[in-house]
């Protein structure tokens, strides 16, 4: 009998922002992947979800690197999917932890389309994304009414960021750290220099707030990095 | 001494996709306040959440009705407010549940954005969003790589609607009973007619879900319905 996948969003960083869901199945899967960017780092998403997993499960951790060639890239997809298989085959449960929500520009995207179309049978489970987090951790509504919000990972051309700047009610900048000065003069630009809050590692022990500009034109920002920006009005937390 | 209000993302139907937080929370809150759209209807927050309920809890259900006149409204909100101040000031735990994130469209950001100025204490707990648990349902990506993702409350007007369509890469349209045979004339009008998903009720027991463009335009739509249009690729479910 074939084993079964489940896609576990583990929420931005605090544990306790699993679902109960999420938890039950990490305390009964055989194998727990987490997938990290080099070899040597620590998984975030394993040590989010540390306290649920069974003590009896396999810890596999998988690299996916974090590089814009895309033979490099395949080369350890395919490798790590091979790897996945090899355990369904052999009828073995497997959670694939992922931050935040596992459908919303995560890795675990590229396993479930090949498996899926290969017939494997994987069930996802979502997770708190991180500018729900975010925005619970300030009190900030994300959207009201008839508001729109779009979430827009952060890229360096100028067209496509000023592009949702100029139409969107409500914005979340996700990997700010791309290019954050590029970012703080395209806020400049378009007069929302005072309305956006970032927060830094949400949820974690060293989370930083900030609503100063002077942060994204002249600090280092660290990969977890989540914007809210707000065109309705100015504000500081 | 003062009380103290959660604010309780309860998601979007499944019990088990609440977080450990919100459950933990719910075990120990004095009182909890099940937001409803009229008197004598049932609450769905309550329905979800309630197992996870204190049984000595009092349970206060509000009305805050689904009408366009803001007297109706403010009057309805001021008094449910007047409610939550006076048992915040009687020292009482309060957890105000609300379906989906509490952040994104809810009745609770009226009551958070009141009494936060007023001082109270207030910790709102994120929750899954309707459209994080649709996607899982049908093991279907959100936004990938440098894509978009924009959220939209459908309105009946055209142009905003239009607008989203053209410019966002994915989107998700809440509310989709307020005008879905509108909103099929547009997904026709931009040839998106293959290229969205449609789930009711999700995670509830009448769950539907839906790819045809014909039960959009001939079919009653309930309240709870999320759309997900990928502008990427047809696809069916």
């Amino acid at each position: 009998m074939k084993g079964k996948l489940y896609g576990i969003g583990v929420g931005p960083g605090d544990p306790e922002l699993l679902t109960i869901k999420a938890a039950k199945i990490l305390k009964n899967a055989d194998i727990i992947i987490c997938p990290k960017g080099k070899k040597g780092a620590d998984s975030i998403a394993l040590q989010i979800a540390r306290e649920y997993i069974n003590p009896r499960a396999k810890i596999k951790p998988q690299v996916f690197p974090m590089v814009f060639c895309q033979e490099t890239l395949e080369s350890h997809w395919n490798e790590n999917l091979e790897e996945i298989k090899f355990d369904m085959d052999n009828g073995r449960t497997i959670a694939f932890i992922t931050l935040g929500d596992p459908l919303l520009y995560s890795t675990y995207i590229y396993m479930l389309k090949v498996l899926k179309e290969k017939g494997y049978d994987i069930e996802t489970v979502p997770g708190i994304t991180s500018f729900s987090a975010t925005a619970s951790t300030v009190n900030l509504p994300l959207a009201e009414g008839d508001e729109t919000l779009t979430i827009l990972p952060l890229v360096k051309e100028d067209e496509p960021v000023e592009k949702v700047l100029r139409t969107a009610d409500n914005i979340v900048v996700l990997k700010v750290s791309h290019d954050p000065k590029g970012l703080a003069a395209k806020l400049r630009k378009y007069g929302l220099e005072k309305n956006f809050v970032m927060i830094s590692k949400c949820g974690h022990g060293d989370e930083n707030i900030t609503s100063d500009i002077g942060d994204l034109e002249e600090k280092e920002i660290p990969y977890l990095s989540t914007i809210i920006i707000k065109k309705g009005g100015q504000f500081h937390v």
